[in-house]
């Protein structure tokens, strides 16, 4: 039987909202990818009842991963309820507190406190449930894997780097790997689609038959795109869908769009440029995310202001008379003017109404226009997105990627 | 007794980890801010029985918010899910069968597909348990209020802006007003200080006396910020931790420091713009996201490769050559050639090494320079940032704002 697992993450804040837990879809993906889809992933404050019960839910599966509460304060619970909800003992780990307390006096020293005010932390930190190994320390806090009576638990601390280095840790962990040497990786495949509707792939799906036994296939919209997943023995529906979609199929892997343009780019030696209204700035920060962008990316201006667009980018002061900025005119001479004064082959342009406000009846909330110019050629997109200001923008930024793909992959298709 | 919340979030893509939910945060922040905050936040797939098991958790407590499964096909089970986990039959309603089937038909009609393909997902999404209210409809999707034996339980659609318009919808319910009166909205107030450590602030509180009887207090960071919240009736302990602080206390609210920037700005009356390089348009993207940024921010340029810096921000070739482009001298530079060619009246700059490559012994990965320059003066600082990419870019983005924040109210100070 596949082993089950689960992912507990705590931390106050998460149940209050104030922020986006991270680690929970993070190890969510490690454990998917392994064939170990956790059952769940709960979400607790540090209200000691609710944690306690959350791990000992967790633990009647195989493996559980916890995230958190791993402080030296005595609201960070997480390794006294682990024990308790496991029946173990937990206690003090000599040859652990000595490394704890070497970095607690370099942090006293540093802070020109007394040792003293960290000793009880120090102590508390380095207890242990019974038979628990030490993989690393992040900060004072260890990282821990702890073997209960039919289940693996694998303690981490809550802060995202440390988390994921330490889950590296504990992947070479025998007790995790036995777990894991019980689950078999999924065969997943992916196909992206691009500029068709959800329910379009649906019936596509529908009409090439269908999920065949021992295949699951889902269809998920991802800002735009449309993801097909194939879990199980797809080779032959990813055949026809395949088929069934081309030519709006334009990856079959899980990279983002901006690092596809990139690549591209690169192959065919081009460099790109961008030029923002409402997106602000989004389309660039999403092409410099990617590491080792500069050798691709020039630069982008963000022409916020209207006599920005005219002296930084020369569109035409008649353009903007004639169209205004939010036009496919306006669109097409911020591209143009963002290949010249930035230098660079290709160059997309970005301009609409974010919202709330500026939205006009001939010129609604949710209006952008794209525009992507290069060497090769022009291609324009006038949108109308659903959504308010964030959702808008996200999109619109999403939509002048693939713009530049499109026109990346026509001028591949004309130089063949 | 104040009465127990849960949040339950359906979707099989959120358990692999393929997507970073946002409607469990947003929930418990609503919850929150009503006095209810929840006990847990559970993330299932669409496993049946681990559903069942969440619902019938949630369902122990007073309010129960569940977001996700009610599309059209069998795998979206969550109201089947909660008839049964609430011992309550299910059946169609006829009255909303006829509003569903009316936007079917519609639907239908728009993809040419003949109506009898939705007339069984029309029927599912019909399907109320016993008693259950409808509070709205999303897409083809209902939202419902269901009083089961003891609780209230609200069922919402997975997309995050119909969730958000029909949770609206649910405050508006008799039950729901029912359980949120008897909660009491806590009293929370927060100090927000920039430029001191975690610990710092921790002796602060320390030293004022710690958490009087009923005041609950945490301190958290974000982003180089620390957050200090106090819970209950903390007005003595706020005024000391005040004074305490000052003048590193900046904000008493949750506004991010973009709206505090453009507040300020906007209330001197004085124009901003950015230049960047390592953080790629992060900083234009983050003042942008603030609907009415355009009454204050011009532009930004995203200058990536030098020659963008030379031609485009005017920096001196030798400052560029004697010093390279992450030095201060050139982060001066760019915020001064920003202010001329976007005419602001205030920019500030950024360059750095955002990583994993371009690193060296002297300038090392996550070493940036920011500059902001203005009219009454200037402002710097050097950073060494952890992380990976994606946290010294943001990292860097936030100490951005947060530099402008300063030389902006600087200046008023002086002018005062």
């Amino acid at each position: 039987m596949t082993p089950r697992a689960a992912v507990v993450v705590t931390g106050s804040e998460l149940v209050r909202g104030g922020r986006r837990d991270a680690n929970g879809p993070f190890l969510a993906a490690e454990l998917t990818n392994r064939g170990l889809e956790p059952d769940r992933i709960t979400i607790v404050g540090d209200e000691p009842d609710e944690l306690e019960t959350a791990l000992r839910e967790g633990l009647q599966g195989d493996l559980l991963v916890i995230s958190g509460g791993l402080g030296p304060t005595h609201d960070d619970r997480t390794v006294e309820l682990l024990a308790r909800a496991a029946g173990l003992e937990a206690t003090v780990d000599p040859e652990l507190e000595r490394d704890i307390e070497q970095i607690s006096r370099r942090i006293a020293e540093r802070f020109r406190r007394p040792y003293a005010e960290f000793e009880q932390g120090v102590r508390k930190q380095a207890t242990v449930p019974e038979g628990g190994r030490v993989i690393g320390i992040a900060g004072t806090a260890p990282g821990l894997v702890v073997e209960t009576d039919g289940a693996v638990a694998v303690v981490l601390p809550g802060p995202p780097p440390e988390l994921r280095r330490l889950w590296q840790a504990a992947l070479e962990d025998e007790a995790v790997q036995r777990v894991l040497a019980r689950a078999e990786p999924p065969h997943r495949r992916i196909l992206r689609v691009y500029g068709v509707s959800e329910s379009a792939v649906a019936r596509a799906l529908a009409e090439v038959g269908g999920e065949p036994e021992g295949v699951q296939a889902t269809i998920c919209a991802h800002d735009g795109e449309i993801w097909v997943e194939l879990f199980g023995e797809g080779e032959a529906l990813a055949v026809a869908m395949r088929q069934a979609l081309a030519p709006s199929v334009f990856a079959e892997d899980d990279r983002p769009v901006e690092e596809l343009v990139l690549e591209e780019a690169r192959a065919q030696g081009i460099t790109v440029a961008t030029a923002e209204s409402c997106t602000g700035g989004l389309v660039a920060a999403r092409l410099t995310s990617v590491a080792g962008a500069s050798d691709v990316f020039r630069g982008g201006l963000v022409a916020y202001e209207n006599d920005v667009k005219l002296s930084q980018l020369n569109v035409p002061e008649e353009t903007l008379a004639a169209h205004g900025a939010v036009s496919a005119e306006t669109a097409a001479a911020m591209a143009a003017g963002a290949r010249e004064s930035l230098g660079a082959d290709v160059a997309v342009a970005v301009t609409g109404v974010a919202g709330p406000g500026g939205g006009t009846r001939e010129k609604p909330v949710g209006l952008v226009y794209l525009h992507a110019s290069g060497p090769e050629g022009e291609r324009a997109r006038e949108l109308l997105l659903p959504g308010d200001r964030e959702a808008v923008r996200r999109r619109a930024t999403a939509a002048a990627l693939h713009l530049v793909r499109e026109l990346l992959a026509r001028s591949r298709h004309n130089s063949v």
